[in-house]
């Protein structure tokens, strides 16, 4: 864990930002497969984590916003849960190392609340926390209204600017995230499953008792641009697509895609198509900076995935005005990237677009460009994914073809070549700094040469 | 998964018992971790699997229980589904499997339900569906009305009847966990953390796609009844209790503990102890049988631990009483078992009351037999867990001790030479015959000999 003075900075910042009122942060309950004895693995509330730090189901904090104090609330244990769970410590023990002015038992949150002025807290979509809020607050359908509003914007505004520690944390993931990635190339061959590959870097993670950040794409159908499923033989000749990492010790995310090929070499078309990724790639990252729009890094992006099948002979005309009008979007109808942290989305589960967006950079409502989480300036201190990706997907392209749309940048003749290429995707995890933008983590193999390497 | 015909017969069957009404069974939705992108692994609600097949979040079924009739309601891809998730068959098809009368959106389902008379459905603490049966039928906190509690009986009789192809899945399930205590029993010993053992263990299930029925308990502190934590360095003299079993294919459970020297081999007080524990579970399986009460076997259970503990000096006195007085719980304060089927605790989604326990036989209130979760007479067909155990809980000993409670059967001056031995527990499933028991899948070493020899 962090030490408790960096608890108590971010619990200090975030009462100035607010003001005044109460600063009500949850933790998650237990999240039940069947009910309360068959549970899930117990994942801690993100905010509630990175502001009071305990990870324990069933805890709660409140904030002082004028004056900056804390309480944490949570369980004493009694003789059954002694009997059943152990010897745990009290809770003002527990909560010692987060550095908070005083602990309580949770089942005094709801009358302390009721005593409480301007209760501000964060809305939510997953289930338990909803039926908590509920409980504890008296809302049936908690929306951000104006006074929660404020609380929002001021954790994003925190959050989103990552700290020295974090940043080694998320390093931590990615290089983990790496070895993960390097026995998939090399375990990955002509005749053998997708599942076979996910069984053999499921066993590795496990042997070290690395926890997924999330459950990996890893398929030959890498246009399917969620693929949660591992069902296919793969082919001579495929592409396989890895989307997958792994968590620090102290559940920090990475998210890492590379793509490679099922026989250990790239075809020409491949590697033409390969190439045009990584270089909207590389340009993303060379523009990324403070001040940039993410938007417009996710043009830059479309713009030279568009001018790259060009080559193809796919598509033709003037880039700048077939990216503006949404054609690219065929090849590509995922956004350039999100932020990240201790979530995977950073802060999504507060609402994705408090966290991309603000008022003076609203949403675009376009094909493809809607999906994008973050739109917003960059920031010195922002964590994001880089993931630009070009795509082959059977059911757009004949959608497309049949209503002619963009027929005059796109050469559907040529484009069905591609049918059954699937997809490429190239992901990193990218640092906003004051000069530009770093890479995080030890470097994964990402050129042609690089891959094919890690392949052999 | 099981034949079209076994889903119409069981469905036909439910509709039987209910007689009359629309019996509405749902699906669970995605459990998030922090928002609807980022989910658990999806689990199906165990009854609708159990009568509707469809392993798919989102879906729902409805039975005319007058007529027997089935609609399965579920989700139609979209061009927005094909991008993100491929190219999945239309629910008519997915359905056919499971041989439905008819299929409709889901989005139908809530007006559907308007026009139905007489709605049942089973309540769950599971807060996603408390969720969805407040959207679909209204209801805030659902409990089980006088309609619904014929439902929930109705389920109850049939799920309890395990047929010829679920017990071959738990055989399955027993025999995959049979390979995970060999391994836990090989790879112990002294020095090394349980973490290590369960890392071991947990890259062998990886490396099959194997997944856990539940989070193992594996712990030199076999006295904590539910371990869930691997932190302990395991030393020479210490015993390790591992409670942990994986799923079949079907997703159905087992549920296996043993408990083993971490040198590999029993010191004398430990095999006097292991062996009482042992003569308990033989002596229960051997007396299991139809018509006789598990509440009875329980006391069985307690009755040949008392007595076992009166060898070394621990207890005295007519064990008859000391049974019935609860006195016996000091050291087994758990039941000695539970039912089991595609849920670990199977049915007890529905609510342990309803599973365990019916008008005739009423759960006690006294310290540990509260926990029996199965009290009521058993059937020919039941599946369950026999698992009798024998703990030194110190804090327990300690409040009895200054409390001086059942002084007149325990010799607390004998027991506290007792107070680091820690726990043994032995568990395996049974099915109950016609004619008696047999236990399931593989024999798994169990008697003091078999254990040293896997552990060398």
């Amino acid at each position: 864990m962090f030490s408790a003075q960096i608890y108590r900075d971010r619990r200090q910042a975030l009462a100035s930002l607010v003001g005044d009122g109460t600063i009500l942060l949850l933790g998650y309950r237990p999240s039940p497969i069947t009910h309360a004895d068959h549970t899930y693995p117990f994942r801690q509330e993100s905010s509630f984590r990175y502001f009071f730090g305990l990870n324990e189901p069933n805890s709660a904090g409140l904030i002082n916003a004028a004056t900056g104090t804390s309480v944490m609330y949570g369980h004493d244990p009694d003789i059954t849960d002694i009997i059943w769970e152990g010897d745990i410590p009290p809770l003002v023990e527990r909560a010692a190392p987060y550095g908070v002015d005083g602990t309580m038992p949770m089942q005094s949150l709801a009358a302390d609340l009721l005593r409480s002025n301007n209760i501000m807290f964060v809305p939510s979509t997953r289930a338990t926390m909803t039926e908590q809020l509920r409980d504890v607050v008296g809302v049936n359908r908690p929306t951000a209204e104006a006074g929660t509003r404020k609380l929002i914007d001021a954790i994003v505004a925190l959050r989103s600017i990552k700290t020295a520690e974090e940043i080694e944390e998320i390093i931590k993931a990615t290089n983990r995230t790496k070895t993960a990635h390097l026995i998939a190339m090399a375990a990955t061959r002509p005749g053998i499953t997708e599942a076979d590959v996910v069984r053999t870097m499921r066993s590795d993670a496990a042997s070290h008792g690395w926890i997924e950040a999330y459950g990996p794409i890893f398929t030959v159908k890498g246009e399917v641009l969620h693929n949660p499923f591992h069902r296919n033989t793969m082919s001579d000749g495929a592409l396989a697509l890895h989307d997958g990492a792994l968590l620090s010790d102290l559940g920090y995310a990475s998210d890492i895609t590379r793509t490679f090929p099922v026989n250990g070499a790239f075809s020409p078309v491949q590697k033409s198509v390969y190439q045009t990724v990584l270089n909207a790639q590389t340009a993303v990252i060379a523009a990324s900076k403070p001040g940039v729009l993410n938007s417009e890094m996710h043009t830059l992006a479309l713009t030279t995935i568009f001018e790259g099948l060009g080559e193809l002979g796919v598509t033709h005309g003037d880039s700048g005005e077939a990216v503006a009008q949404g054609a690219a979007a065929l090849f590509m109808p995922h956004g350039i990237g999100h932020m990240l942290g201790i979530d995977v989305h950073d802060m999504e589960g507060i609402g994705e677009t408090y966290v991309g967006y603000n008022s003076d950079v609203v949403r675009s409502e376009q094909f493809g460009r809607n999906n994008l989480r973050l739109g917003r300036q960059l920031q010195d201190g922002f964590v994001l994914t880089v993931e630009p990706g070009c795509y082959f997907i059977p059911a757009l392209i004949d959608r497309w073809e049949q209503q002619q749309q963009w027929a005059q940048w796109i050469n559907f003749d040529r484009l069905n070549d591609f049918r059954d290429f699937g997809g490429v995707r190239i992901e990193d995890v990218v640092h906003i700094t004051a000069s530009g933008s770093a890479v995080l983590g030890d470097h994964i193999p990402r050129t042609i040469e690089e891959v094919e390497a890690a392949c052999a």
